[in-house]
């Protein structure tokens, strides 16, 4: 990949090289790595918006702060490229994302300038302040501690917790507002309109600006001199808004809102904070997408680009195929659930922040006022759910798996106690590929199947997701997870017309006499190929898909045991304690006495890659499972 | 028992007997009501000083609106029983939290004027959201959704998020914000100071009062004639105060603060809101334990009183015992990080809220600068405790095993997967006992089992407790769980000189021929009993502790599958997916076999009652134990 004219960004390897940049030539600087950064995405899919957005002040925190003594906490992390970039990855950047090449998001195991790994939302307050507040008690008064959150990321409780916290704590520590009025999808939410509001408020900008650039003629000087400044400025601010915002009514000082694409106004500005001790926080407002076109007008078409595309026309550069592809199984549930709440005026549709990635926004485009967006809020989400079931509806709450840690509780506590009829389509169940360790789906087969009252199904394909939505919402059906992953289905003629399934029964797909292969969800498709290719060794492999985690298929069980000396089970999830454990522990209760080779997730964090160099890594694709059945009948 | 004098409370089973009392002669209903409890609670330990806070709150909530009909959703629900007395629950109030006896919370299952379950904190303004949304969907415009938060509830993120929803919502939904600057132990962080800014603040309550008195004269009346108070009564507010409240900021209308023990006023401005349309809040200032000046002038002590006491002298009547007591595994806990710590000046104290609970309060005393209360904020508890660790400190994050479920993505995502060395002291452990189905902690070996990198230790006693703890914060550790139970341990001399414990290696305790017990945690001590009783009927079983559930001891395994073939796991947790499903899996893996009987908590909800009368439900009680363990022999 060549860059042309990137002068300055050629000679940056580390913040050291950087610092040695005249500061009038830091604008130069940063249109350079916003082009590199569109050159590398533009070959090698990626998240995208963000990090276009913090270009300059990335440049401005690396300027300003003594990184990597100093700790930049990225929250979420998709918008840390330029971070990257400027810390030493520059020349391994085209591996993003790729398997065994540099992490999509800051990873301590990758650099010391990643001072805490992120993925998920909301965890930056938390973080830094434990680490500003360890920086007190290990002596290093002069360490500065560095939250850059965006505008979505607040909506999370988390956050919230964090700033309360911060609040009483008196440390150091300074956190940046990344206001883009953009999560993924546009934001929602009381806080949302309400950071508008400030961040709009003509007047008051114009005012405070010109008393700013008043203040800045002052020259005021001597010890305190930037407390003097911020006294007058919040005192100015307050007479001039008639209102303390959430931040200072908690506490925490408040700076802003600055233009966050202005590079040698945030270095002022960065400088002059970083002399402030205390809890604060400067409001930046910037432009997710900044500075390539097509992603400023599309914010959410272009968070992650997918795909290729020609950066001069923005056109995406999908993979031509000869035949047309089946749809994704987030594109059958985005369709179906508006199929399904046409017939049945209770069901409504809530995700938390992912309308576009589940493909609700197709109900909330249809049905607006029974399709809830709610932000980054996943404990909500599931709570709010459980409120619109116990009043008769049937919520049908769509979170990703990974993210659906975050409403453990409220799933046993507010729906599972209760038994509730929410449906929870789990969606990027499973390994996710690219995103790596903090959003594979694999968990939660296991940590769903240990809590009383809930079913747990995961279809093989989109006819069965479709039949089993269709389960789902039938009356008094309790608490229902539907769990399917990331990514295309199995055919294009998706559109069946939908049947119940009776609840905890699997399906013989293939019979054999030689060995058991026991599957759940669409890894049955890949163990039918390798049946196939046993049978042409003469190895014939009885294949059963269980369908049903919980409540699992005893029937089924019992003939598999009773035929069978030699099982394999797959599931795209932890070894440990998902349907493997199940059938193991049916097995030993039922005593019956077979080899049971358990095929899944290992006991260990899987990075990023593909999802088939994953599935190869785990031991579960189609060589890994053809390989197991060998290895089992040989024995 | 007798209840002298309640000649309005007698009269009263449902909100319709309530409704007929005249306005005036409320108050002394009220302290009837408030005598009641006092008198049911001095004979049946219980929460207390919640409910004699909201007494007020309660009557002139059943009496303005419309129950059942309309929805009221207590958070947490301690503080509900005033409620529970006046909806038909007043002459099995004396079952209160006894074995088949009413719930402590509101519970859905109880009675139809239990709109909503809980037990956790902060649920309700999401819950409530739902409901109000629903009624919406569900054309039954007129109900009425009333949340009743306590302002300790208001710090855990969850509520945060509900505000945030509830905002952009337009719900007729009110929260009545029941403000006692207390949660358990007094609030920490800025929204508490906030809060108390707010109701403090003289000049603007003096000035306020007046007003609102002054717009009352004016009887103000047509059909937006409430909308106009309100709007009259913000902007008065606006330019009494110059700020915005957080409620305010984020579009919700704020009301208030009011005196929560003003019946009279309460039913007025009550009577008011509910033809208010939108969400809004109503600020009232309670005191936590009125009316028992005990409860009054010690609130953390009466939170819950756990013992019987003297409602004349406040005097807490111990059952007399002959010998000394062992300690709780708190307060061994809370003795020994102190002592640790004195060594090891990197450890830290982190609890959610709990200070007394889990006993940190010892060192918070002690070491103040090393010790963090950061209120009910689990997932911020945990991610802070993440930043600390990366930094080089040991925390000990101390959180209640039930509690847990809502830190369940931070421990994966900020602690797990960077393989931190934070110390979870998972108290409450097992079934806790009174509080019931959403307090026991019977789910956490199961799920925190599937998480790679976690070592999970359980002790039997406090010696080994403190062993583990002395282990967990030598370097390198990693994520450490150490989980014990509510309740006393086995020894007064429970000061041992502590040493290193070998990570995953368990012990046998006593060898044996006929069967194999293998257990992990105090229920080692029950089953010991169970074998020295078999050894009278000349059965000699041998017992095991595990003391680790991952890893989990593969040598003693081994040892324990070579030699027997019958073996009995026991543990205080789910059955599904803890040491029963290792010992499993593990025999299957390695070809042994020998038929387990696996006890512990079955696959369904416990209600409450005491530990042993739960245990024996659930079958793990001495009798529960030596009859698996005859049945096993006999087969």
């Amino acid at each position: 990949m060549e860059h042309k004219g990137n002068s300055f960004l050629q000679k940056v390897n580390t913040p050291d090289d950087l610092k040695k940049i005249d500061e009038k030539d830091l604008p130069i600087l940063c249109q350079e790595l916003r082009d590199f950064i569109i050159d590398a995405v533009s070959c090698n899919p990626a998240h995208f918006g963000a990090s276009l957005g913090v270009i300059e002040l990335t440049v401005a925190l690396h300027y300003v702060f003594n990184t990597p003594y100093d700790k930049l906490i990225w929250d979420v992390g998709h918008q840390a490229y330029g971070h990257k970039i400027l810390t030493g990855r520059k020349d391994r950047f085209h591996t993003n994302r790729k398997y065994k090449g540099i992490s999509g998001f800051p990873n301590i195991f990758e650099s010391e300038y990643d001072a805490f790994g992120v993925g998920h939302s909301s965890t930056s307050i938390s973080a830094a302040l434990g680490i500003a507040m360890a920086a007190k008690l290990n002596k290093e008064f002069d360490r500065q501690t560095v939250a850059i959150i965006g505008d979505g990321s607040m909506t999370a409780g988390q956050a919230f917790e964090g700033l309360n916290n911060l609040s009483s704590s008196k440390a150091n520590m300074l956190i940046i507002l990344n206001d883009n009025n953009m999560a993924i999808d546009p934001n929602v939410g009381g806080l949302s309109e309400y950071l508008v509001d400030i961040s709009t408020s003509h007047t008051y900008n114009k005012i405070r600006n010109e008393l700013i650039k008043g203040l800045e003629k002052l020259k005021i000087t001597g010890p305190n001199a930037k407390d003097k400044i911020t006294a007058i400025n919040n005192s100015i601010k307050s007479l001039l808004t008639k209102q303390t915002n959430i931040f200072e009514g908690l506490n925490i000082r408040y700076f802003g809102p600055v233009d966050g694409h202005d590079i040698n106004h945030l270095i002022k500005v960065l400088n002059d904070l970083k002399i402030i001790p205390g809890p604060k926080v400067l409001h930046c407002i910037t432009k997710k997408g900044k500075g390539f076109k097509y992603a400023e007008e599309n914010q959410t078409a272009w968070h992650a680009t997918g795909t290729k595309f020609d950066k001069v026309t923005g056109e995406k550069l999908e993979v031509p195929t000869s035949k047309p592809k089946p749809p994704k199984y987030q594109e059958v549930f985005g369709n179906t659930i508006v199929e399904l709440a046409e017939k049945n005026d209770k069901i409504v549709g809530i995700t938390p922040a992912m309308p576009t990635g589940c493909s609700l926004n197709i109900m909330m485009e249809k049905m607006p006022d029974r399709a809830f967006d709610v932000g980054i809020a996943e404990q909500h989400a599931v709570t709010f759910s459980a409120g619109m079931a116990i009043s008769g509806l049937v919520p049908f709450c769509n979170i990703y798996s990974s993210f659906m840690q975050r409403a453990y509780d409220q799933v046993i506590h507010d729906v599972a106690i209760q038994k509730l009829n929410v449906v929870f389509c789990l969606d990027r169940g499973g390994l996710v590929g690219a995103d790596g360790a903090t959003h594979h789906g694999v968990y939660d087969l296991a940590f769903f199947r240990l809590i009383p009252n809930l079913i747990i199904a995961s279809p093989r394909n989109e006819h069965l997701l479709r039949n089993l939505m269709f389960t789902a919402q039938l009356p008094n059906q309790g608490p229902f997870v539907i769990r399917y992953p990331r990514g295309i289905g199995t055919t294009t003629e998706w559109q069946n017309p939908m049947q119940q399934i009776e609840i905890g029964k699997g399906e013989l797909i293939l019979d054999g006499e030689d060995i058991a292969i026991l599957t759940l969800g669409p890894v049955c498709n890949k163990a039918l190929q390798v049946c196939q290719k046993l049978k042409d060794e003469n190895i014939y492999a009885a294949l059963y898909d269980l369908r049903f985690c919980k409540p699992i298929d005893e029937d089924l069980l019992h003939q598999v045991f009773s035929k069978h000396k030699k099982v394999i089970t797959i599931e795209d999830g932890t070894i440990i304690g998902g349907i493997g454990s199940a059938v193991t522990e049916f097995m030993v209760e039922n005593n019956y006495n077979a080899t049971i080779k358990k095929l899944g997730v290992p006991d260990k964090f899987i990075d990023h890659g593909t999802q088939t160099e994953l599935q190869h890594e785990c031991g579960f694709d189609k060589e890994g499972i053809y390989e197991a059945a060998k290895s089992l009948i040989s024995e």
